[in-house]
């Protein structure tokens, strides 16, 4: 059984949810070594996961026949394109760039290295995602009509990590717009409409914690997603598609099958996070791109989808702003 | 639109709400007049339903064409006997006596009388036990192989209660097996086991407030009943039946379709009674009971049903009093 | 026990469960008598009501204390304010009208008379909208954040119904309008949406059968609804807020609580139309009119509330048209 | 991270789930070899799992730390003896042996040799029923009444494989027995009724396909267990605990968190066999073994409980056979 030899750079909460799908969970990837801005935390990640901490990016490259991007994203643009370069196959976590041209720039340096590039919008290996997704391409939903989708947070982030997101929209609604066009089609349209409502610190940065954005398919179907950073009962990632011959559902997933009943109240469980919601999906993107890169196959989720997804929650922002319906650039 | 006229006789808890239900709810019935022991009782609740109290049940008689006998289970089979050689179409909630002798020669007189008598097992005329039952009857479950059904209360009567309640099997699981019979066909063995649990006086009247009840078709099909008192979290009313080439299960009902999402929690209600559960049902068997009245029919749930579901509850009580199984009384 | 003398007029479908209800399931009204357009129809449904059927409106008002009008939409102002000048209450079908002018003068003409008048917006009466609005209303939500309703019809209306319908917005979408209302309160911006994709006939007549409506509301909450004339799956209500403390889901709810499981499915039912989900709510629309009108208390929902949820309807008419953000009529 | 060397015998459909897990998904164990009787198969899965194939047990023995026994029940008892006198942690499908004292010889040998040993009672690591029991240890439930438990089966199995198979309860309802003892504790008398429902083959060798079994605990509790080899619609493994404070509900579990909405019909998937069921408990419970013994800590479902669960099961097959209730050997 062969296996992709990969290197980890960047050991945040992400990263260190990859570094232990790495190790355990998909037969298919190696994790060869780590490498972090903290030496300890690298030390401590590596440790635990059984491979070597690396002291930088380069030493990291020279080991590995692939890496996985998980660093603060204002690096993504630069370590992708170092990765390419030096013939890595690269998977990188969203967005590539909070700027365009260094995102066109990025993936035009990955093109030209004609290596593998993944990013990681995880919900689209989600079972249950994949599951709806394929009886919507083989038909048996007819034509679709209206999109819906909800994502929520359950608590805000610290608003220090705010500064740096790239905003409500590419920090949050980019992965419903990617599963958006993903199971719909592309986009023409969007109009969105925000508020800060559950902390005065959103505002004070203008940001916002809710969100509503509604879509127009090149289909003519419609669509809407509505996102929150403080649902406060938990975390939500739920969709439905309506179409002409079938609808499909994908709900919230209670974190056990366990039903507690108590005087007057049957009560099951809500996941916290997205760490409880999807732990398969995490393992799954993985153990995708390393399947795909080994059998010389293209990536299910590559720079092209990256881009599309970047360029409409632009508009998203952009329409927030202004008030008006905006059409996304690059156009569909 | 014709309408039956009944008078009702007994207004403790079930009387009151056969009353608002003869007042509001059954268009083909006209509550008339009522009567009750205590007639400060009939007194209010005639006044609130806006018809006269009688003083007693021969005046009660003389008045209708149709009684609902809600009194104390000591008095039935004295009064459908009497009602019934009056002439009068009876509908009696069970059981009719706690005595099987007296519940036959009552359901003698009640025949040589030749007038309609229905029972009180209100489950035959709630409207999702009526589209199971329709299925099964339909032949799409195929041939059944397994009845499961729940019953249990959300706190234990009064012990006062218990002393004329004529014990667990015959005051509790009679509903039980009654819909047994109704939807897989007569049982043929009984073996029951029972415990008394949340309260000591249950054992001190040598009573019990849990139990199993496991049955065995005619059919060859098997079936089990959880009956208790004292289930502590709501009102409990489920069944299942298994066939080999559907299963049917109809859930517990909340009382209302509204979820409540507080951190962590996604609770739904449970209902707290009987009288939650089964507003439809209720309403539907006295309507049915006026209905077929009227149009010459016979009634749903009559004399001999509630003498096979007596026969099963008292083959339980045994059972349980022995450790053996039991053949009911009455053969199958 | 008191009952309101109310006259039907109007027995297309809605009139038909109006009449029924009237009939049997409102303790508080009766129904004295029915008028209709077509003599035949008022004939057959007085009959099996149980009560006379007039030739005229006028003949109506001369019998009865208050009047139930279920007419075509286009006679709704003119018996609205014909039944006030003779010092009738009013129950109406929503719109009052389709032209705003009309509306205001209609509702000045009620004003002026001081009669009670109710809008037929049944979902304010369901229990479960009761239950969840009440418990918003108790503070348990603590500051709504997300509003968010599905309207859906399982099949189309016929397309000569569309011609005098009002359009999709004033039609489909005000129904949510009002809840969102009712709920959470004024709405100072809407954006709206719209596509004809199951039917060319839609566009043909300058109609959509899909729509979204975003809410801004004056508490700075956001809003959505999606709305279908084709959902092909049956029909769909369900409605969630999102609050700081708490999040409220009402579900579709099925009409029995029964499920079927034939091999690798576990199968529940679907409302196919308003009637099968909404039989409570029907009923006590109507019943709360009775009472409130005997107990000389205002109805719960009236004239205010008519033309708020009317401009509301309009204003996301005028942003689909315009493709622009709208601010309704009549400020909030 | 030290990892236990475990080799594997028998590689039938259990043995070859315990290879994909032991080579993919158990961090703290290592697949070192494996064996069947059959050579080509153990090349094949040795193949896939990347170890080599071994031609017997004894080879087995000299290579690893930890034995995996998944081969035909009959010789079980064998294998553990001689896997726990040559010094190894032995893990092993259930039952030890259809004879009881081989099981107690077996069980002797292992004690001898103060080797680990564990039996595959999944069910003990599955996080939906860890998270229940976790809670009723914890005392939320309170004290209970009553324990309610379905497994079931979609279809039987071949009638070649009953021969061999113990019997219903040693070979279905032992698994529940087990849980029943672990959820409540110990069962003090059993009782059984069966049938052969779905194919006359069952009977022909004179074996049931559907069976009921009650239980009385040694706290006074009461249980009930209900099994089918035919249930038809998909596999079930469903079990309740009602306490006197809480009840808690472990419901059966989708394959996908999907609905399906077609013209009046809610889907939800039903998994169809036990490993669509409990991916996640055949990994934990050999991740457990594996954790367990390389700790020196006691492994968490042994050899007592094997043949407690095993009086149990037959107690239940003499309770069937004779009708009446019995209490099992051994004692509680």
């Amino acid at each position: 059984m062969e296996r992709l030899r990969i290197g980890l750079a960047g050991l945040g909460r992400m990263g260190r949810i990859h570094a232990a799908n790495l190790a355990r969970h998909c037969p298919s990837a190696e994790l060869v070594a780590v490498t972090d801005a903290d030496p300890a935390v690298a030390a401590a990640v590596g440790g635990e996961a059984g491979v070597p901490a690396l002291p930088d990016f380069d030493a990291l490259l020279s080991e590995v026949d692939a890496v996985v991007v998980a660093t603060p994203t204002g690096t993504h643009a630069e370590l992708v394109a170092r990765a390419a370069r030096a013939g890595r196959a690269v998977f990188c976590e969203k967005p590539v760039s909070l700027d365009r041209p260094a995102t066109v720039d990025t993936l035009a340096a990955v093109a030209a290295a004609g290596v593998p590039f993944q990013v990681g919008f995880h919900r689209r290996f989600d079972p249950d995602w994949v599951a709806a997704t394929e009886r919507i391409r083989a038909g048996e939903l007819g034509e679709v009509y209206l999109f819906r989708t909800s994502l929520r947070d359950m608590r805000a982030p610290d608003p220090a990590f705010l500064a740096s997101s790239g905003g409500f929209f590419l920090d949050v609604s980019i992965h419903d717009l990617d599963v958006a066009r993903w199971m719909v089609g592309e986009v023409v349209e969007v109009y969105a409409t925000g508020a800060a409502l559950s902390d005065p610190r959103f505002a004070e940065v203008g940001d916002i914690d809710t969100a509503l954005v509604t879509l127009r398919f090149a289909s003519g179907a419609l669509g809407v997603i509505d996102n929150s950073r403080s649902a406060g009962y938990g975390y939500e990632c739920s969709t439905e598609v309506v179409g002409s011959a079938a609808t499909v559902r994908i709900d919230n997933r209670p974190p056990r099958h366990v039903r507690w009943l108590t005087p007057g109240a049957d009560i099951r469980g809500i996941p916290r996070d997205f760490q409880e919601r999807y732990p398969e999906a995490y393992q799954a993107e993985l153990e995708g791109f390393a399947r795909c890169v080994l059998a010389g196959q293209p990536v299910a989720v590559g720079g092209a989808d990256a881009l599309a997804a970047y360029d409409l929650a632009v508009a998203a922002d952009r329409s927030w702003r202004t008030g008006q319906p905006v059409r996304p650039a690059g156009g569909a």
